[in-house]
């Protein structure tokens, strides 16, 4: 009576057995190295068939992946996979799994089913996983159910419009990332970095990346500050949408930046609170994750335990 | 084999026994008057019980309501009659139906369904209906479920932020709501007007409403042309943000305002092109309502036919 879960990521991959109460019964981390393509499919199939060749009886198998579950298809579209634009995982998996049955979900909705499971937004039907690392997504679950959308491309929270008039750098990854994520913080400190001749602080150099100006913030550095007061404006008008919208009990605040972002949610939510619906503003409560790294792990557990034991 | 549907507006009540085929058998309207709290509920028991008393078999109840329906607790907010901050609609209703189901929804989620079932997003199971007249609100259906968040009060898109820094004007009704509602309409026009000292077209009058506003932008009025400029611009960006979030299928335009409104959907469409997510942008469709007035009145029968027969 044991459930399999894998988090496939950018760089590596953990799979783990889980108890239906969420204990771990066995875990393990591969790295991908320089697999691309059917390579990172091998890799997941040769640990499925690990793990069913050994003694835990496993009855359900879930997957996060680093993109889009097409589930009609049973396919993935992962960006950061070279060769996995529509790959066909769920067919590979199966022909290792048998009969038991696969449930494949993008990492963002992982994150929260782990969160609502074992982490900080325990027992919430309405809670949302805002994910803010080199890109930004949300995992969002309203009433019990994820969001999902027509073609499963739902909770692409990154393409946000929070500023107008539209401008050219929004294009490629959206208002709200082109700003806000940590790929964004380090573009916004560029620019400022351009236009401030005087300057002579510790971000002077030739590159900069989020980390950097998190750091730098931590010492009043001028341009780090300009920076992460945007990136507050921005993600506590975020918030407040995802407020308004679907008025949550719990969101949490995941992915590279928070961590160390975490420190800035009091000021985050005093941004959403002048924003927001103040009605579900009040009952909302603001949190940083629980589970970490293991989210998405987590997760892809509780999804296959859902439609195991719930559906 | 019929269903009883009730849509309470601000002003009027209509009421309507359809068969589950959509076919209307018979339909009322009764005008509210001077009417609130009690003698709101009591206009309502009656119709259902003149309803029951009919021949018609009624199975199920659908109410729709101009607010907040809170279901766990069975009552109702509605902030434009007196008396409902919290009425208990549910009680006085089944004191009257007894044992046949009634369902009490808000009158935005009403307004999806309706247009799912026999309006221009049939058989969409990810729908947005986008409501704007004096005020702004959405139904949002998202994978067959409405949103209604913890407390009821999820859709509450008026409260979204697209326009930064925050300014105290958004403080009453939301930075969205404020702006790109018929009433924001009249106050940005009324803005306008006190700040172009050489105006001298047909909004020069005392009192500006958002007919006013569209009228005068029919004759090429510089202050009206301002005004739907920057609405098209927000509900551009607004349905960008409903696009990216839940990558629905189709946005329906609906309320006071589409309506006459409804010409500007392919500059909107151009708007939200810019700034949402690209591929589920390529696959909404928006479109304005297909049953105008009597969306709140079919989404409550179809509501009340969903819980009876699909439940």
């Amino acid at each position: 009576m044991a459930v399999l879960a894998i988090d496939l990521g950018g760089t590596k991959m953990a799979a783990a057995v889980f108890t239906k109460d969420g204990h771990v019964m066995q875990r393990a981390t591969h790295l991908l190295e320089k697999r691309t393509g059917k390579a990172v499919g091998a890799m997941i199939s040769d640990a499925v068939r690990q793990v069913l060749e050994g003694t835990e009886k496993i009855e359900t198998i879930g997957i996060a992946v680093p993109g889009i579950s097409r589930r009609q298809h049973g396919t993935v579209w992962a960006p950061n996979i070279p060769g996995w634009e529509d790959y066909p995982l769920l067919e590979e998996v199966r022909a290792v799994a048998g009969e038991i049955p696969i449930h494949i979900e993008s990492d963002r909705s992982c994150y929260i089913l782990g969160e609502t499971w074992q982490g900080n937004a325990q027992g919430c039907e309405d809670a949302v996983y805002l994910s803010v690392g080199t890109g930004i997504g949300a995992g969002i679950l309203s009433g019990g159910h994820l969001i999902r959308g027509a073609a499963d491309i739902g909770g692409a929270i990154g393409w946000l419009a929070l500023d107008r008039p539209f401008q050219s750098s929004y294009i490629s990854s959206g208002c709200f990332e082109s700003q806000a994520s940590g790929e964004g913080m380090a573009k916004v400190a560029l620019q400022l970095l351009s236009a401030d001749a005087d300057y002579d602080g510790e971000l002077k150099k030739s590159t900069v990346n989020a980390a950097d100006v998190l750091e730098a913030y931590s010492r009043n550095d001028r341009i780090a500050v300009k920076v992460i007061r945007q990136c507050i404006e921005l993600w506590g008008m975020a918030t407040a949408n995802l407020v308004s919208l679907f008025n949550p009990d719990r969101i949490i605040f995941g992915g590279g930046v928070f961590g160390p972002a975490t420190r800035f949610l009091p000021d985050i939510a005093a941004e959403a609170a002048q924003w927001a619906q103040p009605i579900s503003m009040r009952q909302v409560k603001l949190s940083a994750s629980g589970l970490g790294n293991d989210a998405g792990l987590y997760g892809a557990a509780y999804l296959a335990l859902q439609r195991r034991f719930h559906a």
